[in-house]
């Protein structure tokens, strides 16, 4: 069956299902007084039908998404999709299922002196029943329980995305970080990311405090609204996330460095903007009495901030080298260890106190780094297509559930002048990041941020994932359900908008499209549809461009990278008997792997591996199997090449780099050129 | 790090963990009077460490089974390996952490007038608070409903196990069924799988009545034990699980037919258990005054069993023959896709009230039998890599519960006379169950199962993931704790000694070691270390064995099989223009594939298509690339035979056998065969 037919099918299964939920309620009224366990069992068969409503919207998503792809449609993005389905299906669960169905009854209650407990148990003559807390309700909802019991029972906790659908999207971005263009640019990336998300948290929470501050004075607020909370608010709206922006770009091979750039910076300010909205979190209760701004409990939160993601980082960091596997013989316990290793960085982090998702973070990165090289070739492939997929699902889950929860969420606080000011305040927020630190880092790049690329990188700001995740985690007072309800206005508006207009803009801001970019999936260099060998002799157009970037201070951290941690973690790169002074002869024999020498070996003598094809190029891109085969014959001269990168061990600037792009070659990914430059 | 060492680090992290865990607790007895905000943060901290332990455990058990894979022990299966971590850290949870640790207080009861309700609402001063209904408990119970809370805290919803983790084991078991010799034995496996289920559950559950009379009689036994409950017991232990003694087999190579009937009856096994114990579960309430026997009540559950099984298994089929994909080129849509319509027929199946585990498994024969063929190489190894993964995961995890629940479970009812009837009864049930069967079978089968194959099967009845999930589903009453723990204990002992016996009694009972296995993962014929490409010149030695099994019933099903449901549900096989009568010509037309035809024709031509090895083959055996590559010459006479078994349509035996062979061929598979016979 052809994709578009099956989606004409999914669509009657879905009412149909909607339907069979609606009259389950109506049956529930019916069976009040039958026992508990008979409940139970509606009870889980309600949540059956709930994530199946979730699953059917997710395979009509994939399978819009194959249309697309077949058609070449760029002006809407899967999560854009997943949204659209989503906000369907709300509309219908909202508007569509008779209001009779409902129970229109308030659930008994009991009273006790001392506070809420975590378990309580009801006496019903004579038989005891435990009940677990399952939160605070506001006085106003409390006739409203069980009445909206079916939009209840879709909305998840917000914990689910914590805690099991951030940590594989989060995991996966740190885990394809691989990319020489990104740690050229790490020096603009890190500032981007910290100094620019906190610029951005500061500028939108005072100018979102203005507007709350008009709007008390109009009487259109009169709850409460405190300065934290507007900080709160310009921290989750800075987790920027341009997945939809990164895949156009991805397609039409628009400029390497603009790519580095935005992926780096939404990975990075991911992980700034979580740490920086717990530690305001942090902050309020030593404010709790006056919610203004307060020196030191503005330097207790800083002290919060840097504690949680510096030990967050730590974490993350030392359980990626950790996981140094040998397994080479079982890919299948090699896949399953590393799976578990990475969510145990997760579970080790929380437990801590720590932030698992920026521990992940920082593992999924450490680990591509280090761990990547020890791995088998199979395993490396295996665990590249696993956190892919889970990416995949879990990413589009979210925003599909962010379209439903536009209209099935229970308690949102529409506030037009707040929704309003927030846009502007987002604007605002995003230009004094870009710009001012454009202008900055300008003064030290040689490779200059050039004008069009900033705009670009104001115009990618888009929110997603994150932002919806923080702000759902707490929707208990009014400001934080108002903040929730403008966030997701604010996600729809730039995913669609912004989103839908990155090809126009490309174009109507000349951005350069490359001929040549990496992909980030295959690691590999593209140019349309030649491929051929790196020649590495001196003609190298596009490398050069970008060489000129690497600052000092990446420079010597690479060095002693590539001396001393490779070869202590990973069985590639030079031995250490050969990088470490010899007084250390005793203690660098010790800790390098039997590994590291032959591989030196190897690529002393042995030229013909540097040249052969890896099967997974041969396997996505049978027309070029061929000509990557007869390129072959040139590989006395990318040979030649390798031995010249190895021997050039003096410091100078020029030789680092070629040992670098060597080393670059000497991995799985393999540098290709154009066909008619070398022609 | 060697695996060796790492081992010794985590183990100090465990007994970390669990002192940390103790700690928590302590803590928690003081901050009684804390906000509940804080007590829930603490206790997702809380969960955080249960879930990193299991995590570790899990860890620890790849750990030493990479050490023991690499030292070539077969004495102890991974399972039973994560059973034993397991038992440590239930035992280290349960008498390692002091007394004073733990809270001594009740929680505080209400009482009203009303039945159970799903939600509560607590009032304290002012505020509410919503509750929701977590079960009832014993009266026993209440004055240590927070007493073990920690030991509570490591206890799993039972539910978790029937959604979440069984579902993979068994699509994966279902996925890897793709074997020819299971579709070989298909007769015996289901007269094995049903009528012997239902036999040893009836035998088992009525010796087992015996016992509780017994019990009752000399006064070891005061609560209620209805004979339900004896037949409940014997269906849950009906459920066979011998992933040990397979994995055994498959490394030692042992007899292939032995293999596949083993493999088979615990696959289908399992399906046949689960439905006869939710048909007694329902048989229950009509008898519930009395709890005897009642001819309309077992009709009516008979009824109940047909109604479930038919159900589940035409949703199983039905939704994996409807996964029919044809994203070809974008793998990732692709295995998404596989992904949520597998889960979504577990869901789609528990909604209707059917059995999802059950749909499951069909759902994966089916998928694995059409929608395989449908897939891009690409998706192939990543379907099968991914739930493969899971599998793992999720039997090694169960495994490790099994372990910690001995001590941590809060309710065990030991009793001896119990335990010792029920290993009696199981022995007897298996007996019953395999002998008489395998005696009647014998008098239709033209290849006889010998009786040391009988006494292997009898032996290889180990009890599993699934008589542990059935147990510990319901432990509400003091019967089913008593099964639960007896079940426990069978479990514990059948894969530590049968287990660890296989090698030993295979042997002892002189079971044929083949030199050419069908590996179940790599679904090619291993012969040692020697490959050679199939010639099918008549010199058939092994093949023709067990072809003679091939029975009407399943020749008349392949025959359809191939001639019909393949073309129109995959693109391979031959086109419906040509199996259908010409009258059916336009309909034969419009549902055949393009592709099957552009198959058809490349079948008839191009020949070397069927000796080309697959990247797959030469990737894990690396030292035989060359040999296959060598083989190629022989190509021609391969080739040629591929033209003789299409070009053989007369419906003689021979010629529909060779022509499965060659359909087996034609696939990703490839029949290998031991050079000695060659050269």
């Amino acid at each position: 069956m052809e994709p578009d037919e099956s989606q004409l099918m999914l669509f009657p299964i879905l009412i149909l299902l909607i339907n069979q939920a609606s009259k389950m309620n109506a049956e529930d009224g019916v069976m009040e007084e039958l026992a508990s366990e008979k409940e139970a069992e509606e009870s889980h068969r309600q949540d059956s039908v709930n994530l199946l409503t979730f699953i059917l919207l997710l395979t009509l998503t994939i399978l819009t998404i194959w249309l697309f792809k077949h058609r070449r449609v760029r002006f809407l993005h899967e999560t854009g999709l997943a949204m659209i389905y989503g906000l369907l299906v709300g509309v219908i669960l909202r508007y569509g299922i008779p209001a009779t169905s409902y129970h229109k009854r308030t659930p008994p209650s009991c009273s006790l002196e001392e506070g809420p407990v975590s378990t309580l148990l009801l006496n019903v003559s004579g038989k005891f029943f435990e009940y677990t807390l399952k939160g605070e309700i506001n006085s106003r909802e409390i006739h409203n329980v069980e009445q909206n019991d079916m939009l209840r029972k879709v909305t998840f906790d917000p914990e689910v995305f914590f805690n099991i659908l951030l940590p594989p999207i989060i995991f996966h971005a740190g885990y394809s970080l691989k990319k020489r263009h990104f740690f050229r640019n790490l020096g603009s990336i890190i500032t981007y990311a910290f100094l620019g998300t906190a610029i951005s948290c500061f500028v939108i929470g005072n100018l979102m405090y203005g507007v709350v501050k008009l709007m008390q004075f109009i009487g259109q607020l009169t709850n409460k609204f405190y300065y934290t909370d507007c900080l709160f608010f310009g921290a989750i709206v800075s987790a920027t996330d341009p997945v939809t922006v990164l895949a156009i770009f991805n397609e039409l091979h628009a400029d390497v460095d603009l790519y580095a750039l935005l992926f780096g910076e939404s990975v990075m300010n991911d992980a700034v903007a979580i740490v920086l909205s717990s530690s305001i979190v942090a902050y309020q209760p030593a404010g709790a009495s006056t919610h203004t701004f307060d020196a030191t409990a503005f330097f207790k939160s800083v002290g919060v901030f840097l504690g949680i993601f510096s030990g967050s980082f730590a974490m993350g960091a030392i359980t990626g080298v950790v996981t140094f596997t040998k397994l080479h013989c079982f890919p299948l316990l090699e896949t399953a260890l590393f799976f578990l290793m990475s969510w145990s960085t997760f579970l080790l982090a929380e437990a801590c106190g720590f932030t698992g998702v920026v521990a992940v973070l920082f593992c999924g990165i450490t680990q591509a780094h280090y761990t990547y090289n020890n791995l088998s070739e199979e395993s490396t492939k295996r665990t590249k297509q696993l956190f892919e997929v889970l990416h995949f699902l879990a990413e589009n889950f979210i925003f599909s559930y962010m379209g439903l929860a536009l209209f099935t969420f229970q308690n949102h606080v529409f506030s037009p002048i707040f929704i309003a000011g927030a846009f502007l305040a987002i604007f605002i927020g995003r230009a004094s990041n870009i710009y001012p630190l454009s202008f900055l880092l300008n003064l030290g790049r040689r490779h200059k941020i050039r004008g069009n690329l900033q705009h670009m990188m104001m115009f990618a700001g888009l929110r997603g994932a994150m932002a919806f995740a923080l702000a759902i985690r707490d929707t208990a007072t009014y400001a934080r359900q108002m903040t929730f309800t403008t966030t997701l206005l604010i996600v729809f508006f730039t995913v669609w908008v912004f989103g839908g207009g990155t090809t126009p803009m490309l174009s109507w801001l000349h951005i350069r499209l490359d001929r040549c970019v990496v992909d980030p999936d295959q690691d590999l260099q593209q140019c349309g549809d030649n491929f051929l060998l790196f020649q590495g002799d001196g003609t190298m157009p596009e490398v050069s461009k970008t060489k000129q970037e690497s600052a000092w201070l990446f420079r010597l951290w690479y060095t002693f990278d590539h001396n001393y941690l490779k070869p202590m973690l990973t069985h590639s790169g030079p031995p250490l008997t050969t990088t470490l002074p010899s007084c250390c002869g005793p203690l660098a024999r010790c800790l390098t792997s039997p590994q590291a020498y032959e591989n030196h070996e190897q690529l002393r003598d042995d030229d013909s591996d540097l040249i052969l094809n890896d099967g997974d190029l041969a396997l996505t891109y049978d027309d070029m199997a061929i000509r990557a085969k007869g390129a072959s014959s040139g590989g006395a001269d990318a040979g030649g090449w390798g031995v010249n990168g190895k021997r050039s061990s003096s410091t100078s600037e020029e030789a680092l780099e070629r040992e670098m792009d060597q080393e670059f070659l000497s991995r799985s990914t393999r540098l290709v050129f154009p066909i008619e430059d070398h022609a």
